[in-house]
């Protein structure tokens, strides 16, 4: 399974929130900056991720089909309406709303990211194939200092992984074989779906993805590599 | 029309060819690198003026319809087995004609190019609006050291400039508004078309494009700022 002995890797295409970003905190410190000023008090943690329990079935949506495909902002909207209705807290007015949803654009990458990108980067063409739309991507990588060579992942394939589409159009962008591509993620799924695709991988464990110790330790399929962050892929790559 | 009365500017997308990289010279001396060996002495100015005007042409097959999308490396490889044939080179092997294929994704930027963007992406985000494909611009961006923020341009789009869609998807990429978003070109009609999206517009007069003074030294369609380079681009917009 190493690709090494095969056709060697050009390029990483990365996995985004929870493999590179702290989606849970972030979302949690800014629902309470936007919110709490408005009279709110609830627990901020139970909130982020409640709001991102809504992820999953509303790409299920247009996976199916049911809805058309719309940017991955367009889907954290209709799913925080929903939340803050749970939450009795429909009285929160569009621009506190359209405030809170750009959240998704100022989440705080994990410590070692910044520099494993840097190293990896050296070595490989990298760029994410995240479900978050070219903006939220663009976004992020400023408000964490990445520098990508391209944006791929789900707004350039018009559907939402792990439908194959969504790796196989970020191969075909990169002018290369799936072989000689390798797609980094935290989440056994993800990376099951880029192997389906022909793709190498690397699994990157986040403990903390969900809550201290929440995170898958270890794959729960076959993988090319496994990790503990960008560091040490950037040194088992070398 | 100075859009800094208007709504600010928040990104800058760039035509490529011409404006920011020196096509002719370039492709002039990959082909004389890649042909000269294998026996060939012909001009090879003459020879990268006569690949590239197939350029409008074959899009022009994609934008009426009568072909479907592919990407702009495929279309130069296209164009170069016509400009083979028509200088009897036709017995250049495969495995060479892919070589030369690949010299549009070598091609050197002008001198001002990499400091000009390092400077403008300080105030904006920046990214190709491109024929090219998204490969074509990855290693373009590796060859001359820029960092785009993201490659936006004819593949995500599905046609070529100047058709509307181009700009648009570009536009919509970045969740802006049209006018937020100011398109840098050394091409009056790439202008026009932006322009008619609604997209301010910044004229760059490249003069020797084509050879020595051959560019357009002035715009010919209204547009918003003139200059001679990024660096007095840069300058304008501060």
């Amino acid at each position: 399974m190493n690709p090494l002995s095969q056709r060697p890797i050009k390029a990483l295409i990365f996995d985004v929130f929870g493999t590179l970003v702290d989606w849970r905190t972030s979302i949690a410190r800014e629902s309470q900056r936007l919110l709490e000023p408005v009279g709110m008090r609830i627990d901020w943690l139970a909130f982020a991720d409640d709001w991102r329990a809504q992820y999953q079935p509303a790409m299920e949506e247009v996976r199916l089909g049911r809805i058309p495909f719309c940017k991955l902002d367009d889907l954290h909207r209709r799913n925080l309406d929903i939340v803050l209705l749970a939450y009795g807290l429909d009285l929160v007015d569009d621009h506190t709303r359209c405030e809170l949803n750009g959240a998704w654009h100022r989440l705080d990458a994990w410590s070692d990211v910044r520099e494993g990108l840097v190293l990896l980067s050296d070595q490989f063409l990298i760029a994410p194939c995240s479900n978050g739309n070219i903006s939220l991507m663009v976004d992020l990588a400023r408000h964490n200092h990445w520098h990508w060579d391209a944006i791929l992942g789900a707004e350039l394939a018009g559907d939402y992984k792990p439908k194959p589409v969504v790796y196989l159009s970020a191969v075909a962008a990169l002018g290369l074989h799936p072989s000689e591509v390798m797609m980094v993620a935290a989440h056994s799924s993800d990376l099951e779906a880029a192997a389906g695709c022909g793709l190498a991988t690397a699994f990157v464990a986040r403990l903390d993805e969900f809550g201290p110790g929440t995170g898958e330790t270890q794959a729960l399929t076959a993988v090319d590599i496994s990790v503990g962050n960008l560091l040490e892929l950037a040194k088992a790559l070398a």
